[in-house]
């Protein structure tokens, strides 16, 4: 493979605020040689998900940040193209952590092969991978849904929020979506149903959320914050359930904004609890058994949004922010 | 006893804010007769908790609001002086919600009869009674403390903050409190055995309390709010569990607080919830075989601030509601 180069997107800055194209670079480097104990991969899908934002601060979080000059970080599902490892030949595909970048070296470490016949490889990196997981976890063990509860889910279309509203329906609940516009609405009912969906740039918004809502909010599955959190807060239900998966909507803030009420919080005995999927990865066995299980029935359905091309991840990453993807957000970089 | 008069304390009005004397009023009515079913309680002792505050708005809470013209709602530790009810006699000393006058009317449903041997009555207003027990299900129940794990209470020298505290040394934590003023901290060390108070009015209040958690914090058992929750809040460690009691700091408060910072709440995978006693009604027998026993074998300690006189009970409570009492708040009404 000598001569062929690789192209990354590198972190060239970190951003205040909404990050803009200038935070990142596109570079080429010459493709990698696996040494032993190594593979080389040729990455078909890159994954971008709203965690990254976070990535991109300097700020120690759960996890340590992406470094300035590094290829950003993300999950991808990639070919093996030279295999100096024991356990992968080449052909084999897998589910990684390979970044922004058309080729990555592993050692093994983390690597998932993925079988084609069961579900499209891209779907390790949605429905049956880390977002699929999150709203499994985040829901279940976290919210702990009763049947006949109301669950509301906002990013309703998303990776996340479209799987909390169809396991809410496979549990036996009340599922109420939020989402960005009316087409997000009518696919969240149509397709995935739903039994509600309100767009939150409505200007009834509020109103239309408490008609949707009828019998309160018994799990609000967290994951935007900011302005649908202060709506949806007056309507949760005495011992209400809030697992916190995201604040997207706060992601970009550069002061802090109000946290929920406390007196809500005490009087209405509710619970907040914030989670990440890894908390939870003894429950990976129950989760791919059960989501490829409704997926294969066609009972849980799934939409991806990709565009073509390592150079779009920027732009398509700052747009997701903004909700501007409709479904799992790819980047597919080679088939 | 026809002739002889019952002193009452009303709601006069509503406060905006902090409560003033104006709120209330002091009044005199004839000492009511029971009927059939009835006992008349002469009352020993009045409790005063800071859950009264919310009592006194307009706004329904978790219970109904105190009426305007009808005395304040209150624990009480009375006698029974008239019965028309088969399972009381005369000389009966009941735990009961009679309200803050000198005699009161009951139908029996609530009374609970107590044993003098086994503690002094008093007692059944305080640790072992709903501030024990609010302490005793908060701390163990929604707290869930580890051995080894820093556990931080505030109001330390207070009915709940008091037990939180020396439960947590039982069960094998490092207790932290915080308190107002030295001659409380000093109580919390020396006589509940705290391994640290911090006095919440030091200029150094935010270093002194980091340094009393040299290893962070694991539980905090939120019973005031406002500043006190924001110095605490940078120092959860993962994982941190936050039983939300109460909120004295914030009960007068005119304006919303801002709530707790909610990328904290996501990114260190906190849990908040809120409780109230009562929904853990069937720990109640665990609470008092436990709690009474430790009281008894000296291993946990209470203290009680009591002033004499139904009088006084508007002052003391708004004196409260400021930090000025030291121990459980009783009034005396009778011995």
């Amino acid at each position: 493979m000598t001569g062929r180069m690789n192209r990354q997107i590198l972190l060239k800055t970190r951003p205040e605020g909404a990050p803009s194209p200038d935070n990142f670079e596109l570079t080429e480097t010459p493709i990698p040689e696996p040494s032993e104990g190594e593979v080389l991969l040729r990455i078909l899908y890159l994954s971008l998900d709203p965690y990254m934002r976070g990535r991109m601060n300097a700020a120690k979080s759960y996890a340590k940040p992406a470094e300035i000059g590094q290829p950003m970080v993300g999950g991808t599902v990639g070919e093996i193209v030279n295999s100096r490892h024991p356990n992968f030949s080449v052909g084999d595909v897998v589910l990684g952590y390979g970044g922004w970048q058309e080729y990555a070296i592993s050692n093994g470490k983390g690597l998932r092969k993925l079988d084609a016949t069961i579900a499209p490889v891209s779907t390790a990196l949605g429905v049956l991978g880390m977002p699929g997981m999150t709203a499994y976890v985040g829901l279940l063990e976290v919210g702990q849904p009763k049947p006949d509860e109301t669950v509301v889910v906002a990013a309703a279309s998303g990776a996340v929020g479209s799987v909390v509203g169809q396991i809410a329906k496979l549990k036996g609940c009340h599922a109420v979506g939020i989402a960005g516009g009316s087409d997000k609405c009518r696919f969240v009912i149509g397709e995935l149903g739903f039994d509600a969906c309100v767009d939150h740039r409505s200007p009834d918004f509020a109103k239309e959320l408490e008609a949707a809502c009828p019998k309160g909010i018994d799990v609000y599955f967290e994951n935007v914050g900011g302005a649908v959190q202060q709506t949806v807060w007056p309507l949760l239900n005495d011992f209400a359930r809030i697992p916190v998966c995201g604040l997207i909507a706060q992601y970009n803030a550069t002061s802090p904004m109000p946290g929920p009420d406390m007196f809500s919080v005490l009087r209405k005995r509710l619970l907040l609890r914030g989670f990440i999927v890894s908390d939870f990865a003894p429950k990976q066995p129950d989760f791919l058994r059960d989501v490829s299980e409704w997926v294969r029935t066609g009972r849980l359905k799934y939409r991806e949004d990709i565009v073509d091309g390592l150079e779009k991840a920027p732009a398509s990453f700052i747009g997701m922010l903004q909700g501007k993807n409709f479904g799992k957000m790819l980047v597919r970089i080679a088939v």
